[in-house]
């Protein structure tokens, strides 16, 4: 997508044969690029969230292990490398996907043929990833459009979070939809929410509409259901960070609260997300997806650019007020009108999800 | 209620003459009192929000005039000093009302008499508002000990915004049923949503939870319906800036999904209200009541305590990024379990709100 007016990956091949990313610890306040040179530089970025999004640090792990192997392509090395890479973020299951990926593919090669392969592989990966976003955005893309062919009139897309180009390589999913009916010449606005506590409606979701000319408006987490009361918002469209195979949705914390209000106002409410986040041996989502416990500072803090043009941190809550703070929440399949996927949209139930997925 | 131990109001008189008030621009991170010597200073006090909260700035209204006419009892100083004070806060139901009872209440006397007459009337409806919140407190706390009998342990409750004893004299609206179980030995934890934009309950619930010693966790506005779909909250208690005959309350933004949250999963929710925020001539919220669209600026910044311990403000939105501001949303009284009033409990329905309050 567009940044200034030129198109954008998060990740890509420099002509120096680094990696490079852009940084997103310092949006929505400075746009920069960081060049990764060896197989730490991809670690480091991992860990501190240089990058996010689990589609993304998928390929920038992987292209972590081609740093590595370019540098020393010996068993020892890949397992060292391997091992690095998956404790910077040892939960994301992507990560893991990718690294393995790789390992498997370049560990029956001779040593001089591993780091070619490894590089080789991380670039269809990063192609594939764009490849899936772009088939669930051109999916998504017709719900858009059907509402404007009913209605004649701009359409009013709520979001959640950052589920944008920013979490993937290109085109992202919740907003894969926006970004292909925009750019076909359907009028879209977005609803931003917020999304606190780390607030990646109001960063990252906010710069990347912006820098691409959608139009959108940031709200707190609190007015969507306001605004589906009095008819603005036609369609919600949201990621998941990980699918039951019944339909049920996990995805950042509030999810649920939009989804009763879409239901409760008879607006569509879709997850849009690539097949890998469906887990096929999942059929209850609220009793068992366990829900991570972030850093409370998450919510007692916040960061923001300060009056003197630098990135400035300040606490919210009173000294000794304890907080807590829950990332996720689970939406029941119930409250979802479909699932939108790289193969199509899906109603939210096994057989229906089964039918675009068998075996 | 309790601020180091001690006993507080937000608004008393000081024994040299002057009106002492809480000045909660800085809270919580700074606790510091006010002295009114005069009537400017009330208004300047009201205007800039040293004291917020419906009851609370009648009250402060009320003083005002009193200093006013103390300083000159003429009947142009009380014509001048009602304009002032009224311009204030100009769309503030309760400050309208306090202001003409008390001009109503000392015109007919001679000047001379005045000041001391609406010192005392001020001070009446301060124990007035007390006694209404200590009523609602009351009745509310009924309810939290209801589920302790039933559980026999402590009693999750959750609030949005702050309709605390810092909007009221004392004891509040939606935390008088915790402040009276708490203080009759029923254990009880409130949930306190943080209430973006303004931040209501990370600083001003909590401060006030935290100071009278009930024990409490801040969250964001986003997690409620994770906690009560995992069975965490007992009970939803909030306030209302304005409820129809029928039960419909008009409360701070996002009181319409928390409600909806609490419906889904069987959860109590109720409405903490004095009965003069009832508009017996309203019969559908959605339809009936205009919604305040705010500063987009409470959106896009935010205020809190620095590393060098000032008070800081930052911006979070990428620069350019428009935004909206709603103040308020209606939760239909479908949603409602119940309204406290000073007189009781009613069902969220027109004719037991008029067996409370007949004629």
């Amino acid at each position: 997508m567009k940044v200034d007016g030129r198109p954008y990956r998060t990740i890509w091949e420099a002509a120096d044969g680094s990696v490079e990313v852009i940084d997103q610890t310092m949006l929505p306040h400075v746009f920069a690029v960081q060049a990764w040179r060896s197989m730490q530089d991809a670690a480091d970025g991992i860990r501190t969230m240089v990058v996010r999004g689990a589609p993304l640090i998928g390929v920038a792990g992987a292209y972590g292990l081609a740093l590595a192997l370019k540098d020393d392509p010996s068993d020892a090395a890949l397992t060292a490398a391997y091992d690095t890479l998956h404790a910077t973020r040892p939960t994301a299951v992507n990560l893991a996907w990718a690294l393995n990926a790789v390992r498997i593919a370049v560990g029956p090669l001779m040593p001089a043929l591993r780091a070619e392969a490894a590089w080789r592989l991380a670039g269809r990966l990063a192609d594939e990833d764009v490849a899936c976003c772009r088939a669930i955005g051109a999916h998504g893309a017709r719900l858009i459009a059907e509402v404007h062919a009913r209605t004649g009139r701009t359409v009013n897309v709520l979001t959640h979070c950052n589920a944008g180009w920013l979490a993937t390589v290109d085109w992202g999913t919740a907003l894969a939809p926006v970004y292909v009916a925009h750019d076909t010449g359907i009028p879209v606005h977005v609803w931003v929410d917020e999304t606190r506590p780390r607030n990646q409606g109001a960063s990252l979701t906010a710069w990347e509409l912006q820098h691409h000319g959608v139009p959108h408006t940031v709200i707190a987490d609190n007015v969507g259901g306001h605004l589906m009361q009095h008819g603005q918002v036609d369609l919600c469209l949201v990621g998941s960070d990980r699918t039951t195979a019944t339909g049920d949705v996990c995805n950042k914390i509030g999810t649920y609260l939009k989804a009763l209000a879409a239901h409760d106002n008879g607006v569509p409410f879709y997850a849009c997300v690539p097949s890998s986040t469906i887990d096929w041996t999942l059929s209850d989502g609220v009793k068992q997806i366990p829900i991570e416990q972030r850093d409370g500072r998450e919510v007692s803090e916040i960061s923001g650019m300060g009056a003197d043009g630098r990135v400035a941190t300040i606490r919210l809550t009173p000294e000794g007020s304890p907080v807590a703070n829950y990332a996720f929440d689970v939406t029941p399949a119930r409250l979802m009108t479909g699932i939108v996927t790289e193969r199509g949209v899906a109603r939210p139930e096994r057989a229906d999800l089964a039918r675009l997925f068998p075996g």
